[in-house]
């Protein structure tokens, strides 16, 4: 491929030396990486001693505390939970999560070991979340997403034996390009393809499809080097590696198992992906180490009044149940509006509308813990994801500690099609895990022998969001809305931002909001 | 995708509970993880104080002698470097390398800034190397090789800017699809496309090509879903994002950017991949700890003799010029054969063929150090690959300290095929460089402004293998040569396998290798 010869290369040498400062106008024109994150926010100006209450800390709430402190404001924040973090939040051993309706788990992991139960995964273009994780000291790492030798699985063909991921894409994309190029050389599409493109598009298919010189997909060591040997080559006299049957197209479409083929390369699924070292709590409490200080804990909103003056809002300490009340001159309020829609307010209609206008949709993940990684050592799965098309959804393998002897914490699925989350939000625990097990089980048989302890949360029933991550239901009409400062009141959070359901809109939310707060303080 | 009703859910637990038994049978018997390495190798049975002298101390020779110790044998390894690990090398800050003719490098890397000249990456699937690391503590982590966000580069289009692998990839599955889900519609392939299978193969197009309803790969936010934004989602009043347009069919092909498309998705390029943190050497470093006590280092082997009692080797102390003998009653072999056909030996007429039948490629490799990380700062790019039509085919950028501030070193180049190696090998280290940053900066001009220092490895000036990795002429003729056991002594190394330039060969082969020469020793 890229077939310079001798002779260009040589050229190329005489050419390039003069060439430079062009290429260089031309790369800085034409291709600036796009991030909507522009570094630090700047907060100019003096404040004059003006308070700002941040209802929640969550990510959104303790980004804006931090940037409005620094900018020499009065700050106190509100959190209805015991700690900081919002969905950011990390299970470990120890730990116990009362869900609404009252169930509670009692996590018994072993060290070391977690579950994320909401944000798990940072895309590389998530700017702002690694930017802060870069000025906080959190350690990120690869998340792995995409796994060639995880699996995909479907109920509707192969007898529900799972396939590689490698073995669909490969003979997928092959036999693919087998059709289209022998279609092409057969003159079948001329008055679609020019003359021109005619031969470089078959070229083009034999070269990425792994087609032989008739134009073939076909069982060989070429398309064995994609879709992986029937036996891995070796050393010794019997070292040398056998070649793999590759699928027909027919079962390969009848199956649907082409239906999770591109979802690694989804731009928020692109390898590649990071995670926090030791779970994604870790930006949660890097947060509370900066703005903690300023958070009191265990207070739930009951009311939020603003008037010409100023923001008043009354709380309840959960712990001991008394009633209390707090003023500020603004309000950087991250509540989810699930739960904000609850709360007695005088916010605009405008804000309300949106405030009610947004639905929460739910979810269920499961932490469920392996007394070995037998994904590892059994299968040769390191971190990544397979993906089924039972309710489960996904299996996802631990990226941290690969590698590690005993016990392991997987992903036992991911649900978040209404349909199907409502079926597990329903259930208790118990009996979420119990599903959780026997369809894993179909795809990894060891998890029968090997099932240690579980966790499951439904986001419906997580009392502090009340579901996942906002939807709008007109986001056109209601969106400038929840973003304009409402007379003393600015809203901030995933919900707020194109980002829905990333960590990453709630960041650039909150810088967004106290950039836009600032300014109305600083230049009326 | 994957519709299942509540219906099919609720029929699916029903049908669960009896299913189980069935599945676990299926899947043991179908698919069982394929790997030729069967976990540590068991060498039972009492060598009665029996010698062996293992010549080389790379991955070959220490596996070898690490095994053959902890058989009960008395082990010597001769070696002729200074230190052990053979072509698993990394070069750090105050590290010198003199090549072949005498040019010496002076390595200025910052602290913890390091070089692979050598193997840099191992693919998930090669077990043994993944073992030993294990076994011996040696601490792997994540290596990215595939990352979307990194550049395919050509300089036959697009005015030579690099093109996002995400743009091409997403842009060149679309216009394919495209072109194939229309012909089918049309009915222009029904000989070759039954009636059952016509519409889920165009529905399956649409879905993994992000067709619209009309059939087309079109600028949209789900097609840029893929490709990338034009402009990312973000907060704030201006938070939508903006479509980005795709690349037509006619200049992706013309440009044969699709040249390296499915290089990622190779067996052995496959994510996820994995590397020592620290370097590759850390591996040599482990064996070494284990048997660096057995090895006689500086040692320059003349003379390779067997007779029917002994093996007997003359060497020479490279610091003294000293000769000296030593004998044993075999001799494991690990030197490469283009080093091992230049020594005076008296092996068979067969092992001689495959000696001199192996020819080494060259290669040439850069590792360039720059002030600041610009891949990461200035255009997100966190570890992987960058592949160019260029002589230097592909720029790596580091999987390690992602994230960090100063200097970071990627690899400048890796060229292995021979027109361009040879080309390169010609020449000084300081003009390799020289070439190395300007056709880099076509693809980062940073290149320019950023550039600190750098360390050229040509492979077939390294004086201990004069070449990178070997390659037969008629294999089918001499391997089996090659593996026996020639009277005392036997080969190994990644030459004698089918994982020829991988460490895992290098494993494997020594595994094999003393396996028989045990069972010799044991059985007769």
């Amino acid at each position: 491929m890229g077939k310079t010869t001798r002779r260009a290369f040589l050229g190329g040498l005489g050419v390039a030396a003069g060439g430079t400062a062009l290429y260089t106008t031309m790369r800085m024109m034409g291709d600036v990486p796009a991030s909507e994150y522009k570094g630090p926010v700047k907060l100019d100006g003096n404040p004059n001693g003006a308070k700002v209450l941040v209802l929640g800390a969550g990510l959104a709430g303790m980004v804006a505390a931090l940037e409005l402190r620094s900018a020499g404001y009065e700050v106190e924040i509100l959190e209805y939970r015991e700690k900081a973090g919002g969905r950011c939040w990390t299970l470990r051993g120890g730990d116990t999560y009362t869900e609404l309706g009252g169930a509670k788990q009692n996590v018994s992991f072993a060290d070391g070991n977690y579950f994320n139960p909401g944000p798990w995964r940072i895309p590389y273009d998530h700017h702002g979340v690694i930017d802060y994780c870069q000025r906080l000291g959190v350690q990120l790492e690869p998340f792995i997403q995409k796994n060639f030798n995880a699996y995909l699985h479907t109920s509707q063909g192969f007898d529900g034996t799972p396939k590689r991921y490698r073995e669909i894409s490969a003979d997928y994309r092959g036999q693919i390009s087998e059709l289209l190029a022998k279609a092409v050389n057969q003159g079948r599409l001329d008055d679609l393809v020019t003359a021109d493109d005619r031969d470089i598009l078959i070229e083009s298919l034999r070269a990425t499809g792994i087609l032989n010189d008739e134009l073939t997909y076909e069982m060989s060591m070429a398309t064995s080097r994609y879709r992986g040997f029937g036996k891995l080559p070796g050393a010794g006299f019997e070292g040398a590696p056998d070649a793999s049957e590759p699928i027909d197209l027919s079962p390969l479409l009848q199956s649907k198992i082409w239906a999770r083929l591109a979802e690694p390369d989804m731009i928020d699924h692109q390898t590649p992906m990071f995670q926090p070292v030791g779970g994604m709590d870790m930006i949660a409490q890097a947060l509370a180490r900066e703005v903690g200080d300023l958070t009191r804990y265990n207070s739930k909103v009951l009311s939020l009044q603003q008037d010409e003056e100023q923001v008043t809002v009354t709380y309840e300490d959960t712990l001991t149940g008394e009633k209390a009340s707090t003023t500020a001159d603004w309000c950087v309020c991250t509540i989810p509006f699930s739960i904000l829609g609850q709360i007695d307010h005088n916010l605009s209609s405008g804000l309300s509308q949106a405030i009610d206008g947004v639905w929460y949709r739910s979810s269920a993940k499961w932490g469920l813990e392996f007394n070995r990684r037998f994904w590892e050592e059994d299968e040769g799965i390191y971190g990544g994801i397979s993906y089924t098309d039972l309710p489960i959804d996904l299996i996802s393998y631990p990226s941290g500690d690969m590698f590690s002897k005993g016990p392991g914490v997987l992903l036992g699925g991911y649900v978040w099609r209404d349909d199907l989350a409502y079926e597990f939000t329903a259930m208790q625990p118990d009996e979420r895990i119990k599903w959780a097990l026997e369809y894993g089980s179909r795809i990894h048989p060891q998890y029968l022998e090997e099932y240690k302890s579980g966790v499951s949360v439904a986001w419906h029933k997580v009392p502090w969001v009340l579901g996942c991550f906002g939807i709008w239901r007109d986001k056109e009409r209601d969106y400038a809305n929840a973003v304009d400062i409402d007379n003393r009141v600015v809203c901030a959070g995933e919900h707020v931002s194109y980002l829905g359901a990333w960590m990453e809109g709630a960041v650039l939310s909150a810088v967004d909001a106290v950039s836009r707060l600032h300014d109305k303080v600083i230049n009326g």
